[in-house]
Formats: C-alpha cells, structure tokens, sequence
C-alpha cells in the first residue's frame, strides 16, 4: 500500500516557530527527506527509528537535481508510510514545491501541504518592523535573486521592483545584488532607499545588517557566498516609525 | 513597573497553524488583547483568569479606532504583566501593527514580534498549490483591496499587478475586486487569467473557488461582505501542473 506524504513547512530555523501540526507530522512521521537548509535541531522531534535523509538540494543545482528529489521522494512514498517532506521557511515560497506535488499526482499518492512561517516574515519580526505602512507601503513582494543557472533572472519586471512604496524581499540574493540594484537605480529607484540584510534568521547565528540599497550592493559586490540570506528594501526597512 | 508585550502572529485560523511559540506566549499572558478575525478556538490556550479583551477592530474602520487601540494596548501594558497582542495571519502583513510599535516604544515598553503562518501562505496550501514557478511566476505579491475609506487604493501599481508572471493575493479585497479587475484588463491582464477565491482559510467554514479574473469580478460585482477573504490570481491559481 503506497504511502502518504506531509509537506511540512519548517519555518525559518527556530525550532519555536514551527507549527503545532508541524510537530505532529515529524513526530508521527516514518521518514523525513529534508534540504541542507532545514536540518538540525528540527529533527529532534523524529520518532526513534524513523528514516533521516538527506536530499541535500542547494540553491544553485540545476533541475536534473529537482527531478532526483522527485524520484527519491516517489521512491519512499510507494514503499509506504508516513513520509515528511520537510521545506524551509514556507514550502510554496521558492521551495519547488510544484515538482514534487506533480510527481506525487501522477502516481496517485495522497498527501497534504502545512503551510509554515516564511522566512520573509520572521526577518521583518526580528527587525522590529512590519512588512506594511498604511498609505506608503501597501505592497509586498517577494523574488528570488537566482534563476537554474544562478544568475539574476534576465525578464524581471523593474517598474514592480523599483516602486517606493512596495517592501520587496530578495531571496537568495546576495550574489545578483550588486547587478540588480543596478537596475533599480537606472529604473529611479533612489540608492538611499533602505535595505535590511538577514542572515540565518531566527538562528543563534542571526545577523541583520541595516543600510542602504547602494551600500549594500558595493558591500555585496564579487559576493559568493551561499549561507541562508534575505534582503529587504523599501521605506520600511530603516524600521519602524521611520 | 511597566509590562512586556508580546505581539503574536495567531495564523489563519487553525489553532494547529500557531506556532510553538505563539502558544508559550498565550498561556503565559495575563492578558490577550484579540481582533474580531482571530477569536475562537486559538483563545482557549489562554490560562485561567487571564483577561481577554476583543479591540474589535475592523477593516473597514478609520484610523481614530486604530488609535484608540493603541491607547488601550499602551494602557495595559503600563500597568505590568505579560500582554499578548494578537493579530491574525502574520501580524507584519496588514495588521496595522507599525501604529502599536511605536506607540509602545514612545513609552518605553519592552516588547517583541513573533511572525506566523500568513493567510496568503495558508490559502496556497489549501488549494494544493505553490505560490511560486520557476520560469513562469518568480515574483510573490501581496496587496490589500481596500485603503482607509475602504475604496480600492488610486495609487495601485498597475505594471506590477497585471503582470502575468506575477503570483498576486489581495487581501480585504471581495468589495474592491470588480473595480481592479477592470483596471488589470485594461492594463493588459486576459480576462481568463485563473483565480482562487479563498474564504475563512483553515477554518471549518473554508471554501475555496477556482475561478478567472473577469468571472470572479461579475460574480462579486455589488458584494458588501465583509467575511474574510482573499483573492489569488495568476498563472499557478487553477492548480499545480497547470
């Protein structure tokens, strides 16, 4: 009998700001296929015995890597059980959820999606600022700063991204930023506009840089590092009441 | 001596989509200062004697309300204790809580921001769907319907929100959808564009209706409630694998 499968949302890295039904799954479940990005101190609520692996997906592989995922996950689902597919942050925010859901459908494999804390979110909480103002920021959105070959996506729409009155969170952008902000600055988007870098957010590890677009582009500039990274920018990102 | 505020993210509606530790602060507080959108079950993790007090607060209100929120979450806090501020979703998307952080902070009072599932992540998720597509809808953005007056806002972005690679949610945006459904159509948007209205997300009165731009307009041409909804539209709204 095939198995059926919890996409569980981890949240940010704080083991806290998992969900209730988040913990129930991972404690319930016979096997947990999570990313590089979701690990540690999360999987303390495993059950003794259960499978622990690895799918060791990174930001910068291409798809033929997706599709082992795919397959590795179709793999335990049909052996069946209880599997947890564990995504970082929030599972249908750039965590190629779409690929795996469609691999579990066309093999009839029942399953769910709990939706968890994006990490976009936990930024601007742990920043002290909301990620909207009445009146002069009344729009969010999110993007990612690589496309497969881990360069800036070439068919970005700069008239949404240079807006002053959006807050725009860049995941996984600190490698393209200097090149995008570039963009936004030739598009009008003034090179004082506030930025907020975020690394390893909620973690012991977490650091948040307050500074300015241009500044963090020269900071950024030859960048290639690859830890967990968001970057926020937009009126609200000098904080609160500013 | 002067109370800590927690402001607490409460998630869509399922008590099950609080975070670990939204329910540590619940328990803990010694009051719980609740909006109309986020009572219920989530409240009975409140211990006993704790004060519950519903602000009332709706969308639709101006901002003296939101004042006298902040008065009387500031007045709470200065008389000690632990207070929860609730808000539903995640508190930093359109909970109006820069106008509580700073009035807390003129005063002085110690506080922190715990993030959640957000109603836009939730809706998603209950529909089986990602918010994300590598290629065809690499941007995420959230707005909301309705501006102070409750009028759909005149400054709204209109590159960014017909874009057709874009993944858009309005938030509060039933009464307003007709109006900006013209604007998009206009602005270039087909009119088969797939849409999801998603209401009472993660509740037992959920309901979810795939849909296109232009029919969920005629459909809520003239609609004056005010049950909590959102709107999703863009290419991954009819369904994973579209």
């Amino acid at each position: 009998m095939a198995g059926f499968v919890s996409f569980v949302s981890s949240g940010p890295g704080d083991p806290e700001l998992l969900t209730v039904k988040a913990v129930d799954r991972l404690k319930k479940a016979d096997a947990i296929l999570f990313d590089d990005l979701s690990a540690g101190p999360i999987l303390t609520h495993a059950k003794a015995g259960a499978d622990l692996v690895a799918v060791g997906k990174r930001a910068q592989r291409s798809s033929p890597k997706q599709q082992a995922v795919s397959r590795l996950l179709l793999d335990f689902a049909q052996t069946g059980g209880h599997i947890v597919r564990l995504k970082s942050g929030d599972g249908g925010v750039f965590g190629r959820l779409e690929e795996e859901l469609v691999a579990l459908r066309s093999a009839n494999i029942a399953h769910e999606i709990i939706p968890g804390v994006s990490s976009a979110c936990a930024a601007a909480a742990a920043a002290g600022i909301p990620l909207t103002r009445r009146l002069t920021a009344r729009r969010i959105q999110f993007i990612t700063g690589h496309d497969n070959n881990g360069q800036l996506p070439e068919d970005i729409n700069l008239s949404a991204l240079a807006d002053p009155g959006a807050t725009t969170i860049v995941f996984m952008g600190k490698r393209t930023f200097s090149q995008l902000q570039k963009q936004l600055e030739q598009h009008g988007l003034p090179p004082n506009t506030p930025a907020l870098l975020a690394e390893a957010v909620s973690t012991p590890q977490q650091t948040l840089t307050r500074t300015t677009i241009r500044a963090l582009a020269e900071q950024l500039e030859g960048d290639i590092s690859t830890s967990p990274a968001l970057i926020l920018y937009g009126p609200l990102a000098e904080g609160a009441g500013g």
